[in-house]
C-alpha cells in the first residue's frame, strides 16, 4: 500500500474523494503576479479566489520601494492549499517565469492595453497585479508580453485589485477550458504529492477538531 | 439652447464628453438586487463594480429579518452617479421587477444551480446577491426564473459576495453585447435627463474642488 493510501486511510470518504476532484482541478501553468501590494487583505482576497479558480502556485513581490512588509500578514488559512513563492524584486520574479516559459500579462489602465477578452491563454500566462495605487511597475510593464485592461464603462477608473483578479481569473478558465481543453493539467507525479500533503491537512485538521469537540465536551460536564 | 445644453456649458469639453460616453454605455435593463446585505462595505463595493459596468439602476432590499439597517452607510460618493432603490421587502422588490419584465436570476450554490456561463442576457435581467451568511432567501429562490452560480474549483466554497457580483457583471455585459448588440440602452429621454443630471454634478463637483483650492490657497498666504 502506498504512502498516500495509507494517510487517506484516515479520512472520510467524502473527504478524499473531495480532494482528489480538487487536485484534478489545479494548474501550476496558470499564476497570478502580486506586485508590491500595500493591503493584505487584497493579498488575502486574492489568494482566495485564486484557490477557488484552482491556481496553486501564487508569486507575492515584496518591491524594493515598499516602505514596509504587510505582507506577512497573508492569511494561513487561505494559502494552506496553495504554494505561495515570495521575491525580493519584480526582475527576479518575472525572470524566473520567463525562463519557465510563462507568458506575462500587465494589467494596466493606459495606452496599448489589449481588453482581456482578447487575451489568449492557449500557453502558460501570468497575470501580474500591481500595487494599488501606483499601479504595476514599470519594469513589469516593460518586461510583459501583453498589457490588458477589463473595459470600464463608467466614471469608476479601476476596479479594487482583488475584483480585477477575479474577473480576469474567471475569464482565463473559461479560455483555458475553450483553448487547451481543460484548465487542471498537473502532471500524475505532482498530482499525487500533492493529494498527499493536502491528505495530511487534512488529518491533522480533523484531529484539531476532535481535540476541540473533547475540551468542549469535558467543559461541558 | 436647451437647458441640457445650458449646464454642458460650464463644464470643460474633456468633461461634457466624458459625461456623454458614460451615459451612452448606462443600461437599465440589467440590474442588480442586493439582499439584507450586513456589510456596507460590500454594499458600496457592489455600487463601485455596478457603476464602472454601466448599471445605472441597483436595488438594496433591507429584509424583515435583519437586526440593524448598516445599509444607511452607503457611500454617497458611489451612489452620486447611481440611482439606489431601496426596499423593505424582497416580495415588493422582486415584484417590481416582474412586473417591469425582468428575468430574476439568484446566486444559489446549492442543488439546480446552472453554471453563470449557461445564462441568456437576451432579455430584461436581475442579478439577486444575498446575505453575505445566509445567502439569497427562500422567498427570492422561488421566484427565481434560474438559479446560478459561479463554478468553483477548489476547497473554498463561495467567493466574496463584491467579487461574485463582479464575475457575474463582466460576463453579463459581453453576454449583451452577444446577444442584443450592446450593452448601454437608455431610451433617448431617459439619456437627456441623465446627461444633465450628471452635467449638474459635475459642475457642483467643480464648484467644491474651486472653493477647496481658494481655501487652501488662502491658508498657504
Amino acid at each position: 500500500m502506498t504512502r498516500a493510501a495509507g494517510q487517506g486511510e484516515f479520512l472520510v470518504p467524502g473527504r478524499k474523494a473531495r480532494i482528489d476532484e480538487v487536485v484534478a482541478s489545479r494548474t501550476r501553468t496558470l499564476t497570478v503576479v502580486m506586485e508590491a501590494f500595500c493591503d493584505p487583505q487584497n493579498v488575502n482576497a486574492v489568494l482566495r479566489t485564486c484557490e477557488a479558480f484552482g491556481v496553486q502556485e501564487i508569486h507575492v513581490v515584496e518591491g524594493p520601494m515598499k516602505p514596509y512588509d504587510r505582507n506577512k500578514k497573508i492569511s494561513q488559512n487561505a494559502d494552506k492549499w496553495l504554494d505561495v513563492r515570495r521575491w525580493k524584486t519584480t526582475a527576479e520574479c518575472l525572470g524566473h517565469l520567463e525562463a519557465e516559459g510563462f507568458q506575462i500579462y500587465a494589467t494596466h489602465l493606459g495606452e496599448g492595453s489589449r481588453p482581456l477578452a482578447d487575451l489568449s491563454f492557449a500557453g502558460k500566462v501570468a497575470l501580474v497585479f500591481g500595487n494599488e495605487n501606483r499601479g504595476v511597475s514599470d519594469e513589469a510593464l516593460a518586461r510583459a508580453d501583453a498589457r490588458y485592461a477589463i473595459p470600464m464603462l463608467g466614471f469608476v477608473q479601476s476596479l479594487n485589485v482583488s475584483v480585477a483578479a477575479a474577473v480576469s481569473l474567471a475569464r482565463a478558465v473559461e479560455r483555458r477550458v475553450a483553448e487547451r481543453g481543460r484548465h487542471g493539467d498537473l502532471a500524475p507525479e505532482d498530482a499525487r504529492a500533492l493529494r498527499e500533503r493536502f491528505y495530511v491537512l487534512a488529518v491533522k485538521q480533523r484531529a484539531r477538531v476532535a481535540k476541540a469537540e473533547a475540551v468542549s465536551a469535558r467543559r461541558r460536564r
